[in-house]
């Protein structure tokens, strides 16, 4: 049984790390980052239906929104050969690897307009890596596996399903806005603690 | 398609009062109270999974916890003839009728202990009462149709489904502890708002 008062604990936690740190993004962050990085230290939390690859595309699972959407917590399942467009998020967003690696790439624009890829890291689990419109917020990531899934623990400043926001041609700079909605209907029960020991 | 929209619009309204109203619980409950009477006007929005009745006992499907369990929203369904123990609460509550009619009766404790049963109300669709230590905690509630499920909706000034509170004997007053959980592993994802129209 999956032991989903780790994932209530990091809501909990991050819920009044979001109220403490209102218009400071990089005190935020400082804090969130090892909060996160401590949630997937562990990997016997997350319930199997949002740990299902799609064939054909990456799946995003909403695991958690705040009523007030000023956070969402989002468990991304990349099947072999899938990745994101390069995208932007407007929102302070944080990516922790939960199980397999991942391969992520940071895009600057250029005076032309065009996007100019940076380096490409490899981050395995347990690695939490960054983007915001201040500090960067334009990526792309993709399952570093050939051959089995890759999952990632993402947590973002707002209801990032419900953000307008933008992909781009990486050739051209051009962009288009979307709204991505999530890939389930159902969300995890973390408030019955009558179901735990102790 | 239900129209969750109306749930998670009343879930940040009723947010929003818990935060204005943190330590004010008549105010707080003046403004609750109208809030749950509109959700409540419409029987649109909630998702069958949360109205389906048990052959043996009524069921508490959790809708909406806040993350700092200072707000939860629960929908009751009692099928034919069934009905809770005499029991208390420990946080104020609200009890909105959403489908058919139930019988709800308060209780207060005579000087030697027993609990005397006040007026049993006859509750409508579109009626709602209130609960909490300082205006009565302790009642019980039936479904009032001898044929058919009844469904009320409840909201708490806690997480309901972890506070260990009481039923009692009301014959000796007797209490005793539980903590009720709840009957789903699944709460509506209501945070989609790129599945909505305009
Ligand atoms: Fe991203
Ligand atoms: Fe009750
Ligand atoms: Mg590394």
């Amino acid at each position: 049984m999956a032991n989903v008062n780790r994932l209530r604990d990091f809501v909990i936690e991050a819920t009044h790390l979001v109220e403490k740190h209102r218009d400071n993004e990089s005190a935020l962050l400082a804090e969130a980052k090892p909060l996160l990085a401590g949630l997937i230290a562990s990997d016997d939390w997350l319930p199997e239906d949002y740990a299902v690859a799609d064939p054909l595309r990456y799946r995003q699972y909403l695991l958690h929104a705040d009523p007030l959407e000023r956070l969402s917590v989002v468990s991304f399942v990349w099947g072999p050969g899938q990745r994101t467009p390069v995208h932007d998020h407007r929102v302070w967003g944080l990516v922790g690897v939960l199980r397999g690696a991942e391969l992520s790439t940071g895009f600057s624009r250029a005076s032309d307009g065009r996007l100019v890829p940076g380096q490409e890291d490899r981050i395995e689990s347990g690695d939490v890596v960054a983007v915001s419109p201040t500090i960067g917020d334009i990526h792309s990531i993709a399952n570093a596996l050939p051959d089995a899934p890759s999952i990632s623990i993402h947590v973002y400043g707002g209801n990032i399903g419900a953000v307008r926001r933008a992909s781009f041609d990486p050739q051209t700079g051009e962009e288009r806005l979307f709204i991505s909605g999530y890939s389930n209907e159902r969300l995890p029960n973390l408030w019955d603690r009558s179901r735990e020991n102790g």
